[in-house]
């Protein structure tokens, strides 16, 4: 399977969503929305956009079905990228080759945008129109709250904030990645099956494997990193090597996992295979 | 009725309710989880929540039937306070006779902090064991996204902060208050009034007296603020007197909107004035 094309295919109409969340401005301050579009247009690889219609797909319903999700754990994701970047955080002029939206904006609105952006998550999930019966939108926005709070992506941005970089035991390392990056990423997974219809046993299956992935996709990007002693990294606690071998086990993992899901499921195991091994 | 004691009456119910939405620390960073509850523990005069118990109320529910919003609307509440008190807004180092969030616990754990709690109001309104149905809660859902977003309570926080102290037009004040102030207050009065099963006719008045009695609260805590060159001011611009008069007229007018309901209404009008004169 191409996987370029796969996620070019998907990605109009993802951005139509996107867009549909966060329109260029209505009656709210021009510079909050330009603040909130910043970082969103042009975003990413869209990734986890695609893991939710892809997981839709992997259980039987048009991709389409997952918009709803694909569109709310973008806003989610960006707003975690505007705050982690902010001086009292991480501190980064530059994502993705432009300025942070701090730099761009000031910081009150950073603040005010990547706020707005979490806001917009939930609405958009809670919006009449979606589809899916309610009793299903209601399930995704309970995992999405728990995957963006306290114990799951805040409390890993947190726990990262104060990471020894000296900790040199993987689990803890792990432990930070399941919660700042995986925990998230399993929700676009099962929330994309959840509006497109799987039952309970089948969701228990992908929320393993999307937690798997997103540990292994962490440390894909730690091997990217060249700026290794930055923060909390299993590339610097274990050595590359062990770090690609680990990344390879949990993928593993993450296949197996859904190795009952049939061909339908294709799609997903290719983004996923991607996603661990983009750099390679 | 005595608004004191209706208030202390319900406070118990509505801090356990809060009390499970952010427990002491479960598996989260523990200096999270405090900074969380700081700001939170004990808390003010609980007047939205105390809004949506006596909505619920009002249109003959059990006032119990609307606490998860009543703890969701604390939650949000609680989260703008957090994030507007930040060195880049308001810059403000007391609240309520104690530190702020980022003076006691750092400006990156009071960002964390205020992004856990917004995500803590909708995992309350999502969880499964909630009484009222699904599309009730979803309901629910989006009118509180809606508030806490970038066209009412984000967006007046923006506006707020680039405010020309000069500004003269009450239209103009007066619209950053209803954004700012009384979009939350009204989903309080209007969530309280979904889980207790009103008809869309019935909410879209409730939705009327929010709005007012809000920008009449807001009015309210000018009058109550000795520092009147801070941010956007009815009392500075047309002096005490009008402003007082503005007040209770918009008081008369969200009486008005509900004087349909009845006597089970009460309670919710005696907030209402207790909001609105409680300096007098």
């Amino acid at each position: 399977m191409d996987v370029q094309g796969y996620l070019a295919e998907r990605a109009p109409r993802v951005e139509r969503a996107l867009e549909a969340a966060v329109p260029p401005a209505r009656d709210a301050p021009q510079r909050l929305h330009a603040a909130m579009r910043h970082l969103l247009f042009p975003g990413g690889k869209r990734l986890r956009p695609a893991l939710a219609l892809a997981a839709a797909e992997a259980v039987g319903a048009p991709p389409e079905r997952a918009l709803p999700v694909a569109a709310a754990v973008e806003l989610v994701h960006t707003y975690s990228l505007v705050h982690d970047d902010l001086p009292c955080m991480d501190d980064d002029d530059e994502r993705r080759g432009r300025p942070t939206v701090h730099v761009a904006f000031g910081e009150a609105i950073a603040v005010l945008a990547g706020d707005a952006l979490l806001a917009a998550a939930f609405a958009v999930l809670a919006r009449e129109e979606s589809d899916g019966s309610a009793e299903c939108l209601l399930g995704v926005i309970r995992d999405l709250a728990e995957a963006a709070g306290a114990s799951r992506l805040v409390g890993g941005q947190a726990d990262d904030l104060e990471f020894d970089p000296n900790e040199a035991d993987p689990l803890r390392i792990e432990s930070v990645h399941a919660r700042k990056s995986a925990a998230l990423i399993a929700a676009s997974v099962v929330g994309g099956a959840r509006l497109g219809g799987a039952d309970a046993a089948t969701l228990e299956r992908l929320r393993r494997f999307g937690e798997a992935v997103g540990v292994a996709f962490q440390i894909a990007d730690d091997l990217l990193d060249e700026d290794e002693d930055d923060g909390c990294s299993l590339v610097r606690a274990v050595g590359r090597e062990a770090a690609r071998a680990r990344a390879e086990a949990l993928l593993d993992t993450a296949l197996r996992a859904i190795d009952t899901l049939g061909d339908r499921a294709e799609p997903l195991r290719e983004l996923a295979r991607f996603a661990v091994r983009r750099g390679e």
